[in-house]
């Protein structure tokens, strides 16, 4: 039985950067997070695709140990998107979202998946997240992302989903956006106001920061050369930081802290090729070895 | 005699943010910086004001143990620069700079100066930036700094003189344009190659960067729930770390990680109030204080 559900979405990605571009490449929310997260804890996704994807998607997965029982094929096509990047890579320029089968995602969880301890609910729409929430029996630990389109859609809504979840993990605008401050401290407390006893915000390549009550951390990221494309990268960062966590068990704000220098870890691994073509031959070693770097880096 | 010398502007600012306003506000590169490095050692400055420069202004720097001989009055108006910072202050919207006096800055060092350990020289012409290092003679630890401006009008100038520094200390926008990479590791490298043993990027909130050959170090900035006023906050930041580097004897690598911690504490003072007002009343006990809070927050 997993010990992480990813709920979001999968789909099938067309990306351009100046160093190159894949087309209908397997990716998606969900999909980025598990293969980051199975290389620490057995994990789960819920999610939905059209009649379009393929066998070979799914026994990738698989043979990742990756649960995929969650997964709904409908008749139809799998959410696509495209877009490209320029020279600096901190901006996706989206030139099109086809949402497809992705529309009509309505999860319904496998009853084992509802066991399960660990959760990340994906930035899909609020009103499913709680569902999603509804839907769990006894959950130690729930992860909570959301996206700008969100925000301006249902910004209450996220709110009202925010108080259900252990974890608000959210990028800087989305950050400021939420909480109508350019100031992220500010904004992070906001947030812990609401019920979550954390909130992480990530920053890029300016690395990330975890908010709770009383304490504060400040996590950088790997310093990387070689940005070939960062789809995915917050989505393995959050993968990497779960599964981690769920692996060692107990969650305590010590333990956040490692875990989000392996989020930062693998995160980097992910930029470093296109699609999941870096992420998926890294090792444990690969990931030891950076994560020590890192502590050399941060020491003073 | 100083041991830090600091060539840069003095000013007359008038700026305004949603906190407030000042007008005619006493500042400038080497106001902000030797303020900062007093705190922690001797410090000289060299620059150029008109007689609009009230006596009360050097008594308050000569209080505070800075030497002002290096400071020519000529007739004519102080340099006056006027901005808004809006919600977000990440950004200073510019607007008027009258340069005045400062046009005609061209520093000839007082005879005990030249003598001095350490220099800071500021964002000015990178044709007088030369002329000052030509004027050093035996200097141990040489800091240069520069400005969009000038990377535009004499890149290759500033290329040339950075050649002639030990440690190239610039923010993140200036080092992609410099450079011409959205990468902040590659531009650090090209800037390493040109001579320099360090380099060190600043990213305001986002804390700093060091780059020296084989190694590098990510500092964060120091978490501010009320920010004020960020003018100056970069200068001081360069003060405090030089103030505090001067101090400690010889410059190594690891000397100059905890150097940019006391210049993210010093710069995290200066951004609380307008001007110098927060700067001017901190003591080493504050500083102290703060600094031991980044340790916590960066501790994994």
């Amino acid at each position: 039985m997993p010990d992480v559900i990813a709920v979001g979405s999968i789909g099938l990605d067309t990306i351009k950067t100046p160093f190159g571009s894949v087309k209908d490449e397997f990716s998606g929310t969900a999909v980025f997070f598990s293969v980051a997260s199975s290389l620490f804890s057995q994990t789960g996704i819920v999610s939905i695709a059209g009649t379009d994807i393929q066998k070979k998607h799914f026994s990738f997965l698989n043979k990742r140990g990756i649960c995929t029982k969650g997964i709904q094929v409908v008749k139809g096509k799998t959410l696509r998107f495209s877009c490209y990047y320029e020279y600096d890579m901190n901006e996706a320029h989206v030139l099109k979202t086809d949402v497809n089968v992705f529309g009509k995602f309505n999860p319904v969880l496998p009853e084992e998946y509802r066991k399960a301890r660990h959760f990340f609910i994906g930035a899909v729409n609020p009103k499913i997240q709680t569902k999603v929430i509804n839907q769990l029996e006894d959950p130690e630990f729930v992860v909570m992302d959301t996206k700008p389109f969100w925000i301006e859609k249902s910004r209450k809504t996220i709110l009202d989903t925010a108080k259900k979840s252990n974890l608000l993990l959210i990028n800087e605008w989305e950050a400021r956006q939420l909480f109508g401050t350019p100031n992220l401290q500010k904004a992070a407390k906001e947030a812990l106001k609401l019920g979550p006893e954390y909130v992480i915000i990530k920053k890029g390549e300016h690395g990330s920061l975890l908010f709770t009550d009383g304490a504060y951390f400040s996590a950088p990221s790997y310093p990387l050369e070689t940005l070939i494309d960062p789809t995915g990268a917050g989505d393995s960062y959050a993968g990497a930081l779960m599964g981690w966590l769920a692996k060692s068990r107990t969650v305590t704000e010590s333990k956040l802290r490692k875990a989000m220098i392996y989020g930062a870890v693998v995160a980097s691994f992910t930029a470093e090729g296109f699609g999941l073509s870096r992420l998926k031959s890294i090792t444990l070693k690969d990931i030891e070895r950076r994560y020590q770097e890192i502590k050399k880096i941060t020491c003073f």
